[in-house]
C-alpha cells in the first residue's frame, strides 16, 4: 500500500475566505478548521471520543512538552502520539519555539538553538532545528512545525530582524533534516514553515518572501497574538496571508477566540490551535452566540434550561445551567469538563457555519451577522488574561 | 398508575452471605450492591452515563453537602435530584449525621438535634430529626436515612450509650416525620434505621434490638469504620447484621475496600457505599487483583498493557497504564477520571462476581480464593489515611 500523503485542496474562495480539504496520514479535515490543544498528549479532561464528538478533526499537541514528559523515546515505543493517547485522527505538533519563547528568562537564544531550563526539574536543554525536527518524528506527528524564534510584543525592530533571520535559516535547516530523515517526508509527514516579522510591516513582507519561497506542504503566520492589540493581529495576519501560495493551507498559530476565528477566516486563514477555549471554560467561562457568560453568576442559580439554547453539544443537551453553576461553585471536576465539552462545541459549529457560508457564497453575510451579535470579552480584561497566562505558560 | 413501592425480595443464601433484589421508584438493583458516592450530587469528574456503564445501579448522595449547596429548595425547584444531575437511577441519601460528627469542633449536639457552622462559609445551620428527614424528601431520595448521632472511636461507654439512646429517639421522630409528610412514604421513599452503639457489644445488641422493632424499609450499620480496626469492623458487623431482621436489606455504611466488601458480605450485609474508591483512585492508587498499585511508580512508565489485564473497565479497555501514568505524572484532568472510573468498575464487577458466587452456593470458595490473591493495604497506611480523611471530611 503506497504511504498517505499530504494534501492540501482549495475547493471554495469567497471574498479573501477560503474553503478546502487537507488530507494527512490520518484522515482528512475540511477547512477552515479549529485545532483543540493537547498539550501534553491530552485535550484536558477530556476523552478522544469526546474530542471527536464536539467535531474536531485534526488535534494540536506540544513537542516540548511532550519531549520533558514524558520523553520522545517513550512516546515512540509506545507506538507513537496517536497511539500513546488513543487518538486516530491528525495532530499537528508544535516545535517547541513558542514554548521557549514563554520561558523567558529561563532561556538563552543563540544561532544553534535554544537554551532552557525545564519547568518541570530545571533541568538544562538545547533544543536545535534538528532536535526539533527529530522530536515531532519521533512523535509521528502528521504535520510537524519548523523551530522558530518567536519574540516579545514591544522588540525593537533590529531584535525582530535578528530573530526573524535565525527563523528563516532555522526553517531550512528544518526543511533539510525532514528531507533526510526517514522518519520526516518519507512517512508522508507534513512539514510547515513559520512567518514571523513582529509587527513591522516590511520584515512580514519579508519573511512571507523568504518562507514561501521554500517548499513547505503549508505555511503559518507565527509571531502573533502575543501581546499586540487585535486590530495589529487583523491587520498583519491578512498581510501575511496575502502573500502566501494559494495552493498551501495557511495556519495562524495561537488564535483565537470566536471573533478572532471569524477575522481569520475573512483574511485568509485555513487552520487555527488556541488554548483559550478550555483555558477560559476551565474558570467558568462559556461561550454563547451573545459573547462569554460567568456560569458562577447567581443569575443562573435556576436557569433550567441549557446555558445556550443553540448549542447542540452534550452539556447543553443534558445539563441545566443551573446545575453546571452547582459544579463550578463546589469546585466539582464534572463542571470543568462539560464546560470544555461546550466551549470547543461552540468554536467548531463555528468553524463549520464558516465553512458552510464560503461554500455557500455568503461570508460575508454571515461574519457581519455574527460580530453584531456577539461581544468580544473587554480589551483590556483580555490583554490582562493574556499576559497572565504568558507568565505562567498555561497549556 | 400505582406509585411504585420500595420492595425488597431476599432469594437465595449461601451461609451468611445474602442474594436479592432491591425495588425502588427509580428502579431495579440486584444485592449484595455498591453505591458509589455523589456527595455534591456528582460522581467526582464521571457523568452518569459512566456510572452506569461501570455497572452502578444506585448511587449514595449527600444532604448534608446539598442542603448547604445548591440548598435543598434549589434541587427541588430544579425537579429533584435525579433530574438535576441526570442520574435516572435510584439514589439513597444520607442524613447528616455523619457529616456532622465528622465536623468535629464546629458542632454541637443536643437532645433536638445537631448545631453545627457550615463548611463554606461558617453560617450557623441547626439540623434536627424532622428537617433531615424534611431535607431527604425535598431532594426526592428513592432511600433516605435517619438522622443519627455518629460518635467517635475511643469515646467511653457512658458517652456512647448516650449518642445510641438519642439515635434511638430521632430514629422515632424521623418515622414519624415520613410518615405523616405528603413527601415522604406517601411518595414510595424508603426510610432506613440505623444500628449504633459503637464498639460495645451490649449496646449493639440493644441497638439492633430497638431499631430493628421499628418497621423501618432496611436497616443500616452506622458508626463503625471510624478509626476501629479492621477486625472489631467485621466483628460488629456480624453481630448487628445477625439481629436484624431477615426480610430486610442490611446496609453498611461507609464501607469500603475491596477485602471489606467481600467480609462484609460473609457477614450477611446486602447494601455497601463508600467514596475510597474514587478518593484512591485521584491519587493514582489502583486496585488490582493482587491490592492496590501506585500508577506514578517508575515501572509503569513504558507499560503497554492496561494496568489490570483481568479488568472490562473503559480505561483498560483503551488505555496503556503508561499513558496513565504519564497522565498522573502530569497532573491532567483526564488521570483522575480513568482512574476513577477503573476502580469503581473493579468495586462493582466484584460485587457481581460475588453475587453469582452466592447464587451458585461457592461464596466461600469465591471469598477465600479472593483474599488469599489479594493484598489490603497496610493496616497502619489505612488507619492514617482514614484519618487524615476524617480530619480534612473528604468526601
Amino acid at each position: 500500500m503506497p504511504q498517505p500523503r499530504f494534501k492540501f485542496q482549495l475547493q471554495h474562495t469567497d471574498g479573501g475566505a477560503r474553503a478546502g480539504e487537507l488530507e494527512t496520514p490520518h484522515g482528512k479535515a475540511l477547512t477552515p478548521l479549529f485545532m483543540p490543544v493537547a498539550t501534553q498528549a491530552t485535550v484536558k479532561g477530556l476523552t478522544p471520543e469526546e474530542v471527536k464528538a464536539v467535531g474536531a478533526k485534526i488535534i494540536l499537541s506540544n513537542a516540548y512538552h511532550l519531549y520533558l514528559r514524558p520523553g520522545v523515546e517513550t512516546v515512540s515505543k509506545m507506538g507513537g502520539l496517536h497511539e500513546f493517547m488513543g487518538w486516530d485522527g491528525p495532530v499537528l505538533t508544535d516545535s517547541g519555539g513558542f514554548q521557549a519563547f514563554s520561558m523567558g528568562p529561563l532561556r538563552k537564544v543563540t544561532d544553534d538553538g535554544i537554551r532552557f531550563r525545564s519547568h518541570i526539574d530545571g533541568s538544562e536543554h538545547h533544543f536545535t532545528p534538528q532536535l526539533a525536527t527529530a522530536n515531532q518524528e519521533g512523535l509521528g506527528a502528521d504535520i510537524a512545525m519548523c523551530f522558530d524564534q518567536c519574540i516579545a510584543y514591544g522588540a525593537s525592530e533590529k531584535q525582530v530582524r535578528q530573530a526573524m533571520e535565525r527563523t528563516h535559516r532555522w526553517a531550512q535547516a528544518c526543511f533539510d533534516a525532514h528531507q533526510e530523515s526517514p522518519n520526516g517526508a518519507a512517512t508522508g509527514q507534513a512539514l510547515f514553515g513559520i512567518v514571523q516579522g513582529g509587527v513591522f510591516s516590511e520584515l512580514r513582507d519579508e519573511s512571507a518572501r523568504v518562507i514561501s519561497a521554500m517548499p513547505f506542504h503549508g505555511y503559518a503566520v507565527g509571531g502573533l497574538a502575543v501581546g499586540e492589540d487585535k486590530e495589529q493581529m487583523y491587520r498583519f495576519t491578512g498581510q501575511v496571508a496575502g502573500r502566501l501560495p494559494q495552493d498551501k493551507p495557511r495556519y495562524l498559530m495561537g488564535v483565537g477566540s470566536p471573533e478572532d476565528l471569524v477575522q481569520g477566516v475573512a483574511r485568509g486563514i485555513d487552520m487555527f490551535d488556541c488554548a483559550l477555549p478550555t483555558r477560559v471554560a476551565r474558570n467558568g467561562s462559556l461561550f454563547t452566540p451573545e459573547g462569554r457568560i460567568d456560569i458562577t453568576k447567581s443569575r443562573y442559580a435556576e436557569q433550567q434550561g441549557p446555558l445556550d439554547e443553540t448549542c447542540d453539544c452534550y452539556t447543553c443537551r443534558n445539563y441545566s445551567a443551573a446545575y453546571l453553576r452547582h459544579l463550578f461553585r463546589a469546585k466539582e471536576l464534572l463542571g470543568l469538563r462539560l464546560a470544555s465539552i461546550h466551549n470547543l462545541r461552540f468554536v467548531l459549529a463555528l468553524m463549520e457555519r464558516i465553512r458552510k457560508s464560503i461554500v455557500e457564497d455568503r461570508f460575508d453575510a454571515f461574519r457581519t451577522g455574527f460580530l453584531e451579535v456577539y461581544q468580544p470579552t473587554d480589551e483590556m480584561a483580555r490583554q490582562q488574561q493574556k499576559a497572565q497566562w504568558l507568565l505562567t505558560r498555561g497549556g
